[in-house]
């Protein structure tokens, strides 16, 4: 059982997850959403949106699988927020550390295997990865526009600053990156976002 | 985009599963968990704990897919803890209403998708519905565990309501119920729960 004990210390230390907040706000506003929270909310969005990846027959499990545990070295590495310049200077190197820290709870085969999916992830060169991390840039910008942009106004965010940070969406999926901008557009229009 | 409006508009509807509170409570004891990230922690222990399931090569993208939307009815029917005997009463019938609703707002082929996947993890007749069954059993008593019985205390559960309640996890998974086992055994050894 000394297999199975790696595996259910990794699945109690990673329910960490549940208290690592983000910036953006559930949709009625009353608090700031966990990663756990976002983690799921981004793996359905994968299994209801697959059919606007730019790569016809991608394979859907790998993004959900990639999409549930990319943000899991937050656990030791705090979630860093995403027009944060400073925030960003060392966030590779914490998040390297934390990556070798957790995964490796699990037995080496499948701790290989999570770290392979979160590089994978991060290194945006698959059809996969590039339509997860679509999701992910899509997901807070979603619930931005539903709050009335409670965290762009807290940040002074501008639009300019907003296109420029998720432009690259269109890499994962065009339909996609052409929705988000018409959100944004919306979000101008309504003063939930500086023009 | 009529049918992409539908579907962003699913995806922001299911927010909600976000607020909805079960009885357990996150590792740190510090609240109560919500079904959102419950759904992410049972995915995230799919992919990790597949090789225990008792048939070999299930499709593991239906049980994580099965997991990220077993609970949504939640949103509307609320959740009923496991040893609410009154509760269970009428829970198909509110269920099934919030099926309905929840799901039709997805474009008819995903509404049915979603649906038949729903139906499936009640029905436990297939083995991938059998092993989530097992997961989402299994999670809670995990979690109880490692919060000292809090749960378990609160509503004066004794071990034989633990065992009875559970066995099922055993016909997803042999060797997750043997464990299972070990974890009631040691709460009642450590006085977490009730013997
Ligand atoms: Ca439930």
């Amino acid at each position: 059982m000394q297999r199975l004990q790696q595996q259910m210390g990794f699945l109690l230390e990673i329910d960490q997850l549940k208290n690592i907040l983000r910036q953006t706000h559930v949709t009625d506003s009353s608090r700031r959403e966990n990663d756990a929270e976002h983690s799921w909310h981004l793996a359905v969005m994968a299994i209801v949106l697959e059919e606007y990846a730019n790569e016809k027959n991608i394979n859907i499990l790998h993004v959900v699988k990639m999409l549930l545990i990319h943000d899991l070295v937050e656990i030791d590495a705090g979630d860093t927020f995403a027009y944060d310049e400073k925030g960003y200077e060392d966030k590779e190197e914490r998040e390297e550390e934390a990556a070798e820290r957790i995964f490796s709870i699990l037995p080496e085969d499948q701790a290989d295997m999570i770290y392979a999916l979160w590089r994978e992830f991060e290194d945006r060169e698959t059809a996969e990865a590039r339509f997860a991390a679509a999701l992910d840039r899509l997901h807070p910008m979603l619930l931005n526009h539903q709050t009335k942009g409670i965290t762009w106004q807290k940040h002074d965010i501008r639009k300019e600053q907003v296109l420029s940070r998720n432009k690259t969406i269109a890499e994962g999926s065009e339909d996609l990156w052409e929705y988000a901008q018409a959100v944004i557009e919306d979000a101008v229009e309504n003063g939930y976002l500086k023009a």
